[in-house]
C-alpha cells in the first residue's frame, strides 16, 4: 500500500536519509521491493521537527515523491532530529493533500501503511465513535485518519500505546460486527516530537514488513569506514518499511504484533494487543 | 463564495457559453462582480450529459479557471444540450478535487454556492443524519457535499423540491440547536439529465445573487442581430450566479426564497421554503 | 521512457481502449512490460478528433495516469475514430503540461517514445534549425517536442515520411558532429486528422518496441465470439508500443527502421530511412 | 504581472514577512493594489538561504500562494537572513513550475516583475545571445527566465549592475530592430546570497512600482512600540513590488531608472542605464 520511513536521532540532512541511500525511499516509490505495490506514486508526505515551531512542519503533495522538485530542495536544505517521511499507494481512495501522510495534530504526528479491510462499509460506525469534538478537522478519506483520530479520542496524548491498542479493539469489533474475519492489517509511527513510538500488528498475524536500524554503535563496529556512522549518535535510530540498503547487520525486523518506543535512553520493544473495546 | 452556471436547451459548444460571452464564468473567475470575493480561484468543475453515456461527465480540477488548459480544450470539443459549471473560492476548507462542484450521483448533478454557518460545528450532526448507505460515498470536506447527500437522503429521486426542503429544514433545525441565528445560505442547481431545478434561499432573506435568461424567442424580438439567438431553440435557458453580460433584458432574478424548474414546455417558478424537520 | 497508442477507425468510447483491455495503456502506466521501465508517471496526454472541431483537443496532465480521474471521466463520455494516448516516464526533464505528449500544430498531432542521446548537448543546435517563426511556440524543454518542430520545419504538411526523414537526418548529422554514435531512438506518431503515420526507428537499430494490429476481418474469423471485433470496421487499426492483451494473431511487430501508413483502403508498410541532411 | 519581496537581514521566520503583514505578499495575491492585475494566481515561489547548504533552497509551484498549504508550513518553520518570495500573473504563457521565480544557478537567484515587450517576436533572437553553455538550461518561456540567462552570460557573477545593464542593453536593441518602441519593462532583484541587488526600470520611463523600506534605527524611533522593529538589526531591509502596510515612514519608492545594492554597511542607490549593446 505505502512505506514509510522515521527517523529520531542526530540531526540530520533530510537529503541524506531520503535520497541518498541505494534503497531509499525515493527509491522505494519506484521500485519497491516488499510492498504490496512496487510503485508508490500515489501522493507522499515527510513531517519534520525544527528549533523554530513547537509543532511539526508538514510537506505534503499529490504527485509522485520521485519527480517532485519541491521535495528534494527541502530535503538539501532542512535538518531535523525526528522527521517522518510516508509515500501512498492509494487502494482507491482519493488522491488528494488531505489523504496524505503523516497526519498531525498539535504537536503529534501519525503515519500509516496498512488497512482496515472493507472500509468504506465501516466508515461510517468508526467515524462515529471518534470524539465529536474532533470529527471536523477529519478532512480526508483514508481509514489511516479516522486510526489517528479514534487513537486521538482513546488518549494518545497521555498513553500512546494504550491509545492504539483501544483503537485497534475498536476497529476489530467493529470489523466483525459487519462479518470481516481479519479487519486490521497496520503499521504505525507515532510521535510527540520526543519520542517515537511504532506499532506492527495484524488481525491475521501477516502483518506487513517492518524494520529498525540496529544501534549505532554494533554498526560502527561492523562498519568502521562509514562516515554517516561516525556523525551520529549511538542512539540515532531508523524505522522503515523496508531496508534502505543491505548494509549487513543494519536492519531488525519488528516482530509480529509487537510495538517498539525510541527515546532518550534505551528503546524498548513489547508485545502489542489490541484491548478489548 | 462561489459562481456557477446551468445550461439547459440545444446542444451547443461548452466554449460558447463558457468563454466567449463578456463577462462569462471564466471572466467572472477573476473579476466577480456581484460575489462575495473577486477572486473565485480555488478550483472549478464542468459537468455534462452527452449521447455516450447515461450518466454526466465531470472535470474538475484544484487550480483556477482562467489559467487551465483542459478546460479550455474541452470547451472547444464539447457539445452538450444540459451543462454545469462552477468555480470555486473557498471559505477554508481544503483546495482539493472532492471539493470542487458538480457533485454527482448517478444520474444526478448538484452545485452550490452559498454556506452553511458554523459549518464546522455542524458538520457532525448533518452527516449522521446522511443515509448510513450513502456516508462513505462523502469524499470532501465541503457543507455543499453534505447538503447534497442530505437531499438525496431525503427523496431526491423522488421529488426535488420536496428533498431541498427537507434538507434546508434539518439544516435550519441542527443550525439553532448549535444557537446560529442564521444557519443558512444557499443558491442550488439540481439536474437528472432532462429537468434543472434551481433554488434561492436564505434563513435571513438575503440570499447570494441568483439570475434566469428570458426566454429566447423574447430576446431575438429585442435583439434581431444576435447570431447565438438564432441558433438556439426559444427553450433554451441559462441560470447564472451573475449576468455574463449587459444584455438589456437578458436577465432576471430569481427572486428571493424561490425556486424554478427548467424542463421541457413550460418552466416554473415557485416559492421556497424550508420543510418542518 | 514512455508507452504510446494511436487509435484509427470505427469511432470508438476512450475507454474501450483506453481502459478496458487487460493491459490496457493505463495498466502499462503501472506495469509496462516492454519499456525501459516498468512505471510511466511522468503525465500523460490525449488527443482526439470530434466533429466539433477541426483541431484535435488535448487532455494533459503532469501526474499519472493510472490515478486521474478527469481522464476517466473523458474516456467514457467521449467517442472519437481517431486518438492518440501517451504514457511519461521522464528521463530527467521537467515534468510539465508542456512536457507531455501528444503535441499539435493546427490539425497535426505528434508523439513519441524514445530519446535523443545526449539531448541537453544538442538542444541549442536542434532548436536553432526550427523553423524562426515556429521557434516562440515551443513551450517545454523535451528532444520530442523538438523533433515535431523539425518535421514541421521540413514539410510535414506537405509529405510526413519525407519531413520525419529529414528530421531523423538533420538529428544523426548533429549528433554525429557533437561525438555521438547512435543519436537517434524514436518510435513516432504523427496524424493529420485523416490519416496516422508510425515510424520506428533507431540510429542503432535497437529500437523500443512497436506493434500493429492485424486486420479486423481477420481477427474477426479468429475469434468470432469477440463482441468488440464485431463493432468496428475491417480497417479500424491500432498501433501500440506494446500489446494491449494476448489476443493470438492479433497483434504484429512494426519491423525495425519502417514506416506504416493507416489511412481508408488499405494502409501501407514502408522501408524508412533518415534523409541526408 | 506579479508581485516580488526580497528580505535581507537579521533572520525571521518567512511567515513574519510572508504572511503577517496587514497587506503581505500573499494579500497581494488576491488583493494587489499597485499591480496590472489585482490577482496573481499563476504560481509563486519562494527561494532562501540557510546554513545547511551553499545554495538557495527554492519552493515552487503552479497554484496560487494563497492557499497553498505547504508555502504556509514551511513559512511557520523556516527562519532565514535572506529570501526572495514571488507570486506570478500570467500574461498568457504556461502556467508551470519553471515558469514561476525566483530562478537560480548556483548560488545566485534572480526574479522579476515586468515584460519584454512582444517577447514571442523577439524569444528566438534573445535566446540566441544566451551562453550556447547555458542555453539546454533553461526550462521554461518566460521573458523572465531569458532575460537572468542573458545576465549569467554578461558577467553576472562578475559585475552584477553591469550585466544587467548589457543585459537590459540588447533586449531594447533587438527589440528596437523589431520595431518596438518601448521594448523593456523590469524590476528585478538578484542575490548570491550575500548582497541583494534591486533594479527598476523601463524603456517608457513608466516604470512598476517598487519600493524600500526605511532604515530601521530610523523607524525604531518613528514606532518605539513595534515589537518587529526591536528585534531585528539596524540594516534589515525589504525590497517589494508594493508597501506590505500603511505604517507611515516606512516606505520610500524605488527611483525611476535607478538600482539599489543591500548589502553590510551603507547601502547604495544609483542611476541605472542600458549599456549601448
Amino acid at each position: 500500500m505505502c512505506r514509510w520511513l522515521a527517523y529520531w536521532g542526530t540531526p540530520v540532512l533530510l537529503d541524506t536519509i531520503l535520497y541518498q541511500p541505494a534503497h531509499s525511499l525515493i527509491d522505494q516509490s519506484l521500485h519497491s521491493k516488499l510492498g504490496v505495490e512496487t510503485t508508490n506514486g500515489d501522493g507522499f508526505g515527510v513531517g519534520w521537527y525544527s528549533a523554530a515551531n513547537d509543532t511539526p512542519a508538514l510537506l505534503r503533495e499529490v504527485g509522485p515523491a520521485w519527480s517532485n522538485r519541491n521535495l528534494r530542495e527541502l530535503a538539501g536544505h532542512v535538518r531535523s532530529p525526528l522527521f517522518f517521511a510516508h509515500i501512498r499507494a492509494s487502494t482507491g481512495t482519493a488522491v488528494q493533500q488531505s489523504n496524505c501522510h503523516p497526519f498531525r495534530y498539535g504537536r503529534w504526528m501519525f503515519m500509516h501503511n496498512g488497512a482496515i479491510a472493507d472500509f468504506p462499509r465501516m466508515r461510517r460506525d468508526l467515524s462515529l465513535l471518534v470524539d465529536p469534538g474532533l470529527y471536523s478537522d477529519m478532512e480526508g478519506t483514508t481509514d489511516s485518519e479516522v486510526m489517528f483520530y479514534l487513537t486521538l479520542t482513546f488518549g494518545l496524548e497521555q498513553d500512546p500505546p494504550a491509545a492504539v491498542a483501544t483503537m485497534a479493539g475498536v476497529v476489530e469489533r467493529v470489523g466483525r460486527e459487519h462479518g470481516v474475519e481479519f479487519p486490521l492489517q497496520m503499521t504505525i509511527a507515532l510521535t510527540d516530537g520526543e519520542r517515537v513510538w511504532v506499532f506492527r500488528y495484524s488481525s491475521a498475524r501477516a502483518s506487513r514488513s517492518l524494520f529498525y536500524s540496529s544501534r549505532v554503535d554494533a554498526l560502527r563496529r561492523l562498519h568502521p569506514d562509514l562516515a554517516f556512522l561516525r556523525e551520529v549518535s549511538d542512539e540515532t535510530r531508523l524505522v522503515v518499511s523496508e531496508p534502505l540498503g543491505d548494509l549487513p547487520g543494519a536492519w531488525n525486523e519488528v516482530p509480529e504484533n509487537s510495538y517498539g518506543v525510541i527515546q532518550p535512553g534505551d528503546d524498548e520493544l513489547h508485545r502489542f494487543a489490541p484491548a478489548a473495546a
